[in-house]
C-alpha cells in the first residue's frame, strides 16, 4: 500500500494571537514555532502517521526552508526522490496567525519561486506500486498529465481543491474523489444549502464529491445520494492543517476498505485530534488515537477491518 | 562622535499582499523577504548611513535569527560587544505584512524568550565616547539605569515610545527627548488635538516631546512653544521602520547642531525616502540622498553645517 502525493510542501512558522489585528497595528505574539506544511504533504504525513507509507513529489527551492520541508518528510518516512529542487530559487513558504480565543488561522503564504513541477519531470516509475494518487491542483500541467496516467493504471485519484484555481474543474473532472473545501464551492456556484448540493455536485458527475465545512462537519454526494456527517467537537488550538490531516484520513479510511460514511467518521475524527496542537503536523494522531476519540464519542466504525491499529514505527519506511 | 543604542533587535520577515486578509482565511503574498529590524537597532542603521558610529546593546537568542542580526548590525558597522546572546531562547522575530495599496504595514511580532538585558550586565565603559544615548523601553530596568548613568555624565537621552509599557513614563521623564509614536500619546492621554498636545507635552516637562503621526507628519514641544510639521509626500511601498529612520535621522540633526525644526525636517525626509522599498533596513537613504530630496522639494535647512554629506563606508567603521 502506497499513496503517491503531489502538490504543496512549505515550511510555515506559526504564531499565537490573542486577536487577529487590525491592519496597520503592531501585535506582540506568542508560542512562535515552525513546521512543514502544505495540504498534499501534511496529508501525507498524516497517512505515514497511520502507517500507509507515500510518496510525495514537488518542487522546493534551494534554500534552508528547502533542506527542512525535504528532511522533515523523510523523518517521517516519505520518499522524496521526485522532490524537485529549484536553483536560485525560494521554497514555498507560510506565517500562520493563530487566534487563540477563536481557534482560527490565517495564513500568508508565498508558493514557490521556482517554476511548476512539469509532466516531462515525472519520473517514469512514479506511480509504481501506488494505491492511491492524491493532488491539490497547484501545479495544474503536472496534475493532469498524472491524474490521466493513474486513470489508465486503475489507480484512484483524490483532489484537494482549496480555491477555484484555473484549471481546477478539468482537473476535478478526471479524479475520483473530489474533497473541496467550502470556498472552492461557493466559487464554483455552490448556494450553501443543502437542497443545492446536488446540482453543484453534479457538475463533477464522475466523481464522489465531499465538501468540508470546518466545525459545521461535512456534505457528501455519492451517486444519487447526499448525506451531511457533523465534525467531532474537541478542544481547539489551532485548526491550521485540519483539512489536510481530513484527507490522509480519507484516503486511510478507503484504504482500509471502510463504507464511506466511516471513512468520513475517521478522517473527522483524525482532523478533531489535529487541533489539539499547534501547527499542521504536530498534532497528527496514530490510528489508536483516532480508534479511542471515536470510541469516546460512542461511535464504532461498522466495517472496520482490524489491521494497523497500532502506529507504525517511520523508522522502518522505505528510505528515500 | 557615536550613539549608544539599547533596545529592540529583530529579525523581520516580510511580504506583500494585495490586501490585509481577514482572519481565518488563507492570503497568498509575493515579495517575501528577510532583514534585520528593530526601533533602536534600525535607528542605530540609519546613523551609520549617516557617519554617524554606533554602538548596540541588548539581547538575542542563540538561534540563526540570533546570529543573523547581529552579522548585519556589523556589516553596517555597528559596535556589538553589548549584544548579549541567551542560551536556548529564541532571538525577537517578526513578520510583516505588508498592504499593497494602502502602503500599511501590520507587525505580528515576538519578543526574546531569554531575560531582558540587566543593568548589571552593562559593560562599565559602554558610555565611553558617547555623544548620544537612544532606548526604546522595552527592557525596563536597564533603560532606567543607563539613562541615569548618562544623565550623570551630562550625556543627552533619546526615549522611543510606542507605545505605554510599564515603566515607560518614569523612563520618559528620564529623557532630554521624547519622540514618541502617536499610540503612545493617546494611551498616556493625549487628545489628539494640537490645543490639548500642550497639557499632554507637561507631564515630561524637562524634556522636548515630539508625536509622530505618519503622513500627518509630527507635533512638537520646545519649553512652551509648539509646532506641527507636516510628512513629505514620497513615494510609498512599505512603512516599515519608518519611525525608526526619524529617530535615527533625529539623533543625526541634533548631533550636526541643526535647529530643532530643520532636525524634525531631515529626519521626516530620511523616513520618507525610507518608505520606498520594502523593510526596515533597505530603503534607508544616506545623507547626500536625503539633501537632494529636500533639495528637490524646496526645503533648505537653515544652518546645515555642511559637513558629512557623503555617505561613511561602513568597512572603515570601528569593527567589534
Amino acid at each position: 500500500m502506497l499513496v503517491v502525493g503531489i502538490g504543496q510542501c512549505s515550511w510555515d512558522c506559526l504564531a499565537v494571537a490573542d486577536r487577529y489585528p487590525p491592519a496597520n497595528s503592531k501585535c506582540e505574539v506568542r508560542h512562535w514555532q515552525e513546521q512543514g506544511g502544505g495540504p498534499v504533504a501534511t496529508a501525507l504525513v498524516a497517512l505515514s502517521r497511520f502507517g500507509v507509507p507515500g510518496r510525495f513529489l514537488g518542487v522546493v527551492g534551494d534554500d534552508t526552508e528547502g533542506e527542512k520541508i525535504r528532511s522533515c518528510l523523510q523523518r517521517e518516512g516519505i520518499e522524496t526522490v521526485g522532490l524537485v529542487t529549484r536553483k536560485h530559487a525560494s521554497s514555498q513558504k507560510a506565517f500562520i496567525a493563530i487566534e487563540n480565543t477563536a481557534g482560527s488561522r490565517t495564513i500568508f503564504w508565498q508558493r514557490p519561486t521556482g517554476s511548476p513541477l512539469l509532466p516531462e519531470e515525472l519520473p517514469r516509475d512514479f506511480l509504481d506500486g501506488c494505491s492511491f494518487l492524491h493532488l491539490d491542483g497547484l501545479m495544474k500541467d503536472v496534475s493532469l498529465s498524472a491524474a490521466s496516467q493513474a486513470r489508465d493504471k486503475g489507480i484512484p485519484v483524490m483532489l484537494d481543491a482549496g480555491s477555484s484555481r484555473p484549471g481546477m474543474e478539468a482537473l476535478a473532472n478526471s479524479c475520483d474523489y473530489l474533497v473541496a473545501a467550502e470556498r472552492f464551492a461557493l466559487e464554483m456556484g455552490w448556494d450553501g444549502t443543502m437542497e443545492g448540493f446536488q446540482s453543484f455536485a453534479a457538475r463533477f458527475s464522475s466523481a464522489v464529491v465531499t465538501v468540508t465545512l470546518g466545525e459545521r462537519g461535512s456534505i457528501t454526494r455519492h451517486g444519487r445520494e447526499t448525506f451531511a456527517l457533523p465534525a467531532f467537537p474537541a478542544v481547539t488550538v489551532d485548526t491550521t492543517g485540519a483539512g489536510d490531516v481530513f484527507h490522509g484520513g480519507y484516503l486511510f479510511g478507503l484504504l482500509q476498505g471502510l463504507s464511506l460514511e466511516d471513512t468520513i467518521r475517521f478522517a473527522s475524527a483524525a482532523a478533531a485530534l489535529k487541533c489539539g496542537r499547534i501547527g499542521g503536523r504536530a498534532g497528527i494522531p496514530d490510528v489508536a488515537s483516532v480508534l479511542r476519540f471515536l470510541d469516546d464519542k460512542g461511535v464504532s466504525l461498522r466495517a472496520w477491518p482490524g489491521v494497523m491499529q497500532t502506529p507504525r514505527d517511520p523508522s522502518k519506511a522505505r528510505e528515500t
